[in-house]
């Protein structure tokens, strides 16, 4: 796990506040020499540990792309509120000093139409980028990329290119920098070069000379989980986004790819538990938000095992006859459901880290089979145990057919952990294949439909073991 | 997620794989030539798609660095294999052209005497280099970083430094190059600058006027979740590793992280699902080693779910009474199991994120007591309701008490319901405290032990509104 923040230790930040909150007041001209060698994340910590009133006053203190910079590490909810509070030409001025990406992205949390009134407080540039970024889903290559970035036609010479480079890191501007595009004369994408590459060039050469002509990139419509790929398994630090003619329109830096990646792992934890995502941190989401987010789920998963009772009906008479049986129920059907959750777990991840394709479940289910088999016979041998000794120490009363007892309970074990293995690595194959998140609620989806056949299976042992003696 | 390698399209490299095999017999000398522009990661699926035994071969067709590149993508076991299978000097050689973090990851994948033999053979600075990494442990800061870095004194011109910069970068070496770092005349750590500041650097300046004196760092001994959070919380490429007398000893980049973030997530679901973190994908590990991985907690969470037996034991007189009650039994327990999973999931998620602290338990217990009972008092009402209508329409008997039935199983809907959640809620809290690791089998734990609380809630329940008609 890679948390954003540890308040465990006192960050940089909050130990600061009080000191420059004592500024504030005495000599607000000197916070921003004062500050300087601080990274605008501990700088975001200063503001967070704030009164919330004075925040703007602090920002103001900063030169105006120190403040953006700043801004872009504060908590969401906290930027949200700020930029609402203050006038629209503030906002604007502050958010088009941010990087386009981060800019689109403050712009989402806000409502709409104050969005709107800051974009048209913006000068043309920066409101044309913004626009354009905007139109797409937050999740997608387009709604990562920034559109600020280095390319040159590959005909440059190197130190053509070298000086270039030099006057765009000089002019202040925030450009991803960590490689230089090449294109082609009609503005193609032609090869790509690190900044190192440029500069281990010899003297003399071109662009084209020592540029690599195969380019890793993405679509603007690739889902982040298809960046991250790309990023991770080419080892990047920055990915192009290329339109379909093309041409480089934007650049994902692996510090975006390192966010979306936590909030994937995040969403796939909540869903594995069996609810929503919640698309907010736990303290912070509203209390109704939050039971709607589980309430759904919950519900579902309710309905579904109501056939519980409905199976249980069927065996009302057989339970009437020998209730011993049903001191065994809740072990049976949650050994069941434990197995079918160890399975889900495994196959679901393994297909997240592509280590197996859909056509592979036959694969998947020649392994589960004998597994479950061995993990039920484990189970059944523990359970016959201690059903014997409790009744051989006369701790509990098996109406005297502790043997049948134990090993009615036994079988089942087997037969109901083999099915849950099965049905665990099987439930993720289907959901994939019917078009579903894999992740969506699949333990305790599992665990619903191993406890029904759970208890099919260990009536159906029970009637043929104990016929003539308890049933 | 974000999968190493996606096998649902063909990749490039599996795609030339026989263009390449083909070459291998009749023009083995144009190999390197052919595929230069290729990723190394593209040539490590080429030798994988390939026959064993042509993938030295092949290997031996590329300039030592690029093949020693390609072996570092190749996929662990079968690099090994290939490693264990060239003589000791063959592969020291390849080995010593990998970076040194690599080299040391290479080699612990080896049999120890296999890895002794190879670093023996390893030229005496690569050599040096590797003992250094490899007494670190894998998982810390220490065994992720690499020692080839780039350091000029502080009192360096930036002309000069970049004149270095160029000298290494064109050396053919392979250092981190993100980031220059600048030391103390006694070789302390005193400030860093990205490559991209080094080229915006004004003319005349020395290195220690455009060079940022505080630096996030880490110490060799923080472990790779630690080194996680600064790389996202500043959004870095490169991090330095410093010793305690504050001297860099080596750096760790953000590819590196990227595979330990997610090798984390993987334990972490693994571990959220009930079973010991495999740490080797499914369809490569061993059945009998990955029967150990599940078998264990499936046996500890089945000697605890025999408590369910032991407490159903003390009500086996009132099953015998009215065996409506069993029907029930598994609807009342699954529902806490599955509130109680959800809770921990959402408090897992936000402790590995940091978003609250060990302290913040009981803000937690203060949501999730009116969660719980607004969640349990939902499905009380479905509950009761699907009893009733069972009963209106004769789908059902109940004895003739059905609005009794209906009113116990409701009530103990919102009691097991509203404990799932707090237990679930509180179980990751205790396990961090206890000092575990809070993601532990906490789901089916948590369900374990609300099964157990939940059957006695229900029978008390039902003693109580039943008492004097069906019990």
């Amino acid at each position: 796990m890679t948390p954003p923040h540890n308040p465990e230790e006192r960050p940089v930040g909050a130990l600061l506040a009080p000191d420059i909150l004592a500024m504030l007041d005495e000599s607000p001209e000197l916070i921003a020499a004062e500050t300087e060698e601080l990274h605008p994340a501990d700088l975001a910590d200063v503001a967070e540990a704030m009164p919330f009133a004075e925040i703007p006053r602090f920002l103001r203190t900063l030169p105006k792309d120190r403040a953006a910079a700043v801004l872009e590490y504060i908590d969401e909810e906290v930027r949200a509120e700020l930029l609402e509070a203050m006038s629209p030409e503030q906002a604007a001025e502050l958010v088009s000093a941010m990087t386009p990406d981060e800019r689109a992205d403050v712009l989402e949390e806000l409502d709409e139409e104050h969005a709107e009134d800051i974009v048209e407080e913006m000068p043309a540039e920066a409101r044309r980028e913004t626009e354009q970024l905007r139109r797409y889903e937050p999740d997608t290559a387009g709604g990562l990329m920034t559109t600020e970035f280095v390319s040159e036609p590959a005909s440059t010479s190197v130190e053509e290119a070298l000086r270039r480079v030099r006057v765009i890191a000089r002019s202040g501007r925030r450009e991803a920098m960590h490689a230089v595009y090449t294109t082609e004369t009609d503005g193609r994408l032609a090869g790509v070069l690190s900044l190192r590459e440029l500069l281990a060039a010899p003297e003399g050469a071109k662009l084209s000379d020592v540029a690599w002509s195969e380019v890793q990139s993405v679509s603007p419509f690739a889902d982040r989980e298809e960046v991250a790929r790309v990023i991770s398994n080419y080892d990047l630090v920055v990915v192009p986004v290329v339109s379909e003619s093309n041409h480089v329109i934007g650049v994902i830096t692996v510090d975006d790819v390192i966010d979306a990646i936590q909030e994937e792992q995040t969403e796939d934890v909540q869903k594995l538990g069996g609810l929503e995502a919640l698309d907010e941190p736990y303290m912070q989401i509203g209390f109704w938000r939050m039971l709607r987010k589980r309430a759904g789920w919950l519900t579902a998963l309710f309905l579904g095992e109501m056939l519980t009772a409905t199976a249980m009906g069927r065996f009302e008479k057989d339970i009437e006859r020998a209730a011993v049986l049903a001191l065994f129920i809740p072990l049976i059907i949650s050994s069941g459901g434990n197995s079918g959750s160890q399975a889900t777990s495994l196959i679901i991840r393994s297909i997240a880290l592509r280590e197996m394709r859909l056509r592979d479940w036959w694969r998947v289910a020649l392994r589960e089979l004998p597994s479950g088999l061995a993990l039920g016979t484990i189970l059944g041998m523990v359970g016959f145990t201690r059903i014997m000794i409790w009744s051989h120490f006369g701790w509990a009363d098996y109406t005297g057919h502790s043997t049948l007892v134990a090993t009615t309970v036994g079988l089942a074990l087997i037969g109901v952990v083999t099915f849950g293995s099965l049905t665990g690595s099987m439930l993720p194959f289907l959901l994939k294949r019917l078009g579903f998140d894999p992740a969506s609620a699949s333990a305790p989806f599992v665990a619903t439909l191993v406890d029904v056949t759970g208890l099919v299976i260990y009536f159906t042992v029970a009637l043929l073991v104990l016929r003539g003696t308890l049933l």
